[in-house]
C-alpha cells in the first residue's frame, strides 16, 4: 500500500484539472487512511526543488472548492524532462519518501512518466492522469478538460454566428490546436440549422490552401450572405509547413525555445486579415484569435467534464495501488468508462481527429463527426430562430 | 392610442437586445390589444425597403425564445441616417401606417430618433430603447447588454489570471470600447484578492503612455510574479490619438468607411506584442484581443440584465403612448428604476467612465469603481484559492 503520494500538474491548465487533484487527494483519504499526499508546485519543478503543499492537511470542503476552480492550483510547468532531469526528479521523489507519483497532463506528461517508469518503476508507482483541451491522447475517447473547452468554443461560434446574422460579413475565429483539430471542430456542435455557422472548418489534419480558403469564403457568402469560419492555429499547407510559415516572411517569424514556430502571436491573425483583404477587397471581415479564453473559462465548465476529471483522479489512486500506468476515458457505446492502459500506448503520441469526422470533399463536419461532438457537448440553451 | 408599432434594432448586437423586442411586442398585446407590431429587418434599412416581420403573428412562446437568443434577431445596421435618409425613413413609416417607432440601440440610434422627432414628432411617437455593451449612454446608471458583456469580461480575466498563476508571464487582453472604459474596467469585478489580476487597467479616459505601460508591467512582474493587463481598444496617447495610430506606421493604418481608425484589427495586438518584446526582452508575454466574444456570449447572459432589457422594451411601449422619448435605467440607491428622459439628453452623447472609478495615480480601480462593478456583476462562482 502506498504511504506517500506525490501529485503534480503539467502543461497548459484547463477548467477542470483541479478536479483531478481533488479526486485523487480525497480517494487517498478513503482508500489509504493516514497516507500523505504532497502536491508539488509547478509540476516536476516542485519535486526538483522540494516545494510541496501538504494536501493531506487541506480540509475536504477546501479541496472541493479547489476542484471547482479553473487553472492549475498547484502551478504547472512546460519543462519536458530528459533522462538527466528525470534522475533529479527521482532523487526528489525518494527524498520525499514517495511510493507513488500521479502526474496530471497530456502526452508530454505521460512521456515523463514513461521515462521514470523505465528507470524506477519497480520502486515507485508512476501514474499518468489525463488532461488536455486538445483531446489528442491515444486510448481515450475524450480527455478531461476537452468538453469544457469545447463547450466554450461551441458557445462562442453560436454567439458570433448570431452576431453575423445581424450584421453580415466574414468572421474567422482562430482556435488553439497545433496538431489535432478536435477543439476547432467543436465549433459546430451547437449549430441551429443548415444555415448556421461555422460554415467552414479548417483543421491541422487537412492541408490548407489560401486559394481554396478564399474560394470557400466566396461560396459561403454567396449562399448564406455571411461566412463564419473556424480555423486551428496549427493548420498546415500541403508541404507540411504551418500556415503561418507560408504567410509570414521568414525573418519576421517568431519561434519558441524549442524552435517551434510560435502559433499564438498575432502573425496568423494578421496574415488571414491580409488574405481576406486581398481576396475579397472591400468586404467586411474580422479575424479574432480566441486565444487563452477556451482553455480555462469559468463560464463554460461542463458538469460531466468536471465529474469525469474528479473520477479520473480517484481512479489514478487505484492505478497507483496496482503499480502504475495511464488512466484512460473510454466509451463503451453507452457511457464513459475509466480504464488502466500501459503508459507506452499514450506517452509522446498524438491522437488526430479521425478523417471521417469531416466530409470527404468539404470543410465541414460529417454526420459521424457531428454525432461525436453532440454526444460530448449536448445542447444547453433553449433559444429561438432569428428573423434574418 | 398607437395602432401600429414599428420596432427595429441598431448598432452592434448584444446578448439581451432581443429581450427588448420581446418585452415591447408582448407589452403591446397587453396594453393595446389588436394593435400591430412590425419588426423592421436590419434597422432603418427595413423601413426604407418595406421589409418587415409581423411580430403580432408570432406566438408568445416563440417571442420568449427569441428573447433568450443573443444577437439582433431582426438584423441590425451601421447606417447613421442624415436628414435626407431620415426623410426616406419617415415616408417608409407613413407607408407602414406607423404611429409609433421604437428603435433599440445606443447613442447613434438615439440620434436618429432625435432627427425624426424634430421632423415628425407630432405625428409619430419616436422612442429610443437603450442597448450597448459600452455602457456609455447619458442619463443611465447602466445600459441593457452591459451586465452580460461585463460578466463575460470579468469571467475571462478571472480565468486567465488563474491560468497565469499556474504558468507565469504577462497577459494583455484587449477589450472593445472606443471612448468609454466601463467594459474594460469590469475585468476587475471578480478579482479573488489583492494578488489577483487584472493588475493593470488602461481605459480611453486616461492618456496611455507606452513607457509607463512597460514600467507598470515590470513593477507588477516584480511584485506578483505575473502581470495580467486589461486594455481598451480605444486607449489614446496624451495627444488624443488612438494608441494604434502612434504605434502603427501611417501607411499601414486601416480606416473604416467613416474615416475612423480601425481598432478591431490585429494592428494593436501586434503593436503591444512588439512593445512588450522590446521593453521586456525574452519574457513570456501574450496579447489576445477578446474581440466579438464579450458582445453576445450565450455563456454569460446575466439574468438581471435579461429581465431589465425585457422591462425596457415593455416600458418603451408606455413611453410611446406618452408621445415618445428615451428610456433610461437609473439607480435610486437600492434598485434600478425605468425613467422616460428627453431624447436630446442622450442623443449623440457619450457618457465616460467617472474619473473617480480609478485610483488617482494608478491603473487600478478605486473603491468607488469596484463598488459599482460589484453591484452590477456580483460574484457568481464558488471557487478556492490556488496554492501558487
Amino acid at each position: 500500500m502506498p504511504e506517500t503520494f506525490v501529485i503534480a500538474q503539467g502543461g497548459g491548465p484547463t477548467a477542470v484539472i483541479n478536479q483531478t487533484v481533488a479526486g485523487a487527494a480525497l480517494e487517498v483519504r478513503k482508500r489509504h487512511p493516514g497516507a500523505r499526499v504532497l502536491g508539488a508546485r509547478h509540476g516536476v519543478r516542485g519535486i526538483r526543488d522540494g516545494d510541496y503543499v501538504d494536501l493531506s492537511a487541506v480540509p475536504e470542503e477546501q479541496l472541493r472548492l479547489i476542484g471547482n476552480t479553473p487553472g492549475a492550483a498547484l502551478g504547472s510547468t512546460r519543462d519536458k524532462p530528459d533522462a538527466a532531469y528525470c534522475d533529479v526528479i527521482l532523487k526528489g521523489l525518494q527524498k520525499a519518501g514517495a511510493d507513488a507519483f500521479i502526474y496530471i497532463g497530456g502526452n508530454d506528461t505521460s512521456g515523463t512518466q514513461q521515462i521514470l517508469t523505465d528507470a524506477a518503476g519497480d520502486r515507485i508507482a508512476f501514474v499518468h492522469a489525463p488532461k488536455t483541451i486538445d483531446n489528442d491522447l491515444e486510448e481515450n475517447d475524450h480527455v478531461p478538460g476537452f468538453m469544457s473547452a469545447a463547450e466554450f468554443v461551441a458557445g462562442a461560434f453560436l454567439s458570433v454566428d448570431l452576431d453575423f446574422r445581424a450584421l453580415p460579413g466574414t468572421y474567422v475565429g482562430i482556435v488553439m490546436g497545433r496538431h489535432a483539430g478536435f477543439l476547432t471542430a467543436a465549433s459546430a456542435a451547437w449549430r441551429l440549422d443548415a444555415e448556421s455557422g461555422p460554415h467552414l472548418i479548417y483543421v491541422p489534419e487537412r492541408a490548407f490552401s489560401t486559394e481554396r480558403f478564399i474560394d470557400d469564403v466566396k461560396a459561403s457568402l454567396a449562399r448564406h450572405g455571411r461566412c463564419v469560419v473556424a480555423v486551428s492555429e496549427g493548420v498546415s499547407t500541403a508541404d507540411g509547413k504551418a500556415l503561418v510559415e507560408s504567410l509570414v516572411p521568414a525573418d519576421r517569424l517568431e519561434r519558441d525555445q524549442h524552435g517551434n514556430v510560435k502559433l499564438s502571436g498575432s502573425d496568423l491573425t494578421a496574415a488571414l486579415e491580409r488574405a481576406l483583404a486581398t481576396g475579397l477587397p472591400g468586404k467586411r471581415a474580422r479575424v479574432d484569435a480566441l486565444g487563452y479564453m477556451p482553455r480555462g473559462a469559468i463560464s463554460a465548465i461542463n458538469a460531466v467534464d468536471a465529474q469525469e476529471a474528479f473520477d479520473a483522479g480517484a481512479f489514478a489512486v487505484q492505478v497507483a495501488a496496482e503499480g502504475g500506468g495511464s488512466v484512460a476515458l473510454q466509451y463503451d457505446g453507452t457511457r464513459t468508462v475509466l480504464k488502466k492502459v500501459p503508459l507506452v500506448n499514450v506517452a509522446g503520441k498524438t491522437r488526430h481527429m479521425p478523417d471521417d469526422f469531416l466530409q470527404p470533399d468539404a470543410n465541414a463536419l460529417s454526420e459521424t463527426g457531428m454525432a461525436y461532438f453532440k454526444r460530448l457537448v449536448p445542447e444547453k440553451y433553449k433559444i429561438g430562430k432569428p428573423f434574418v
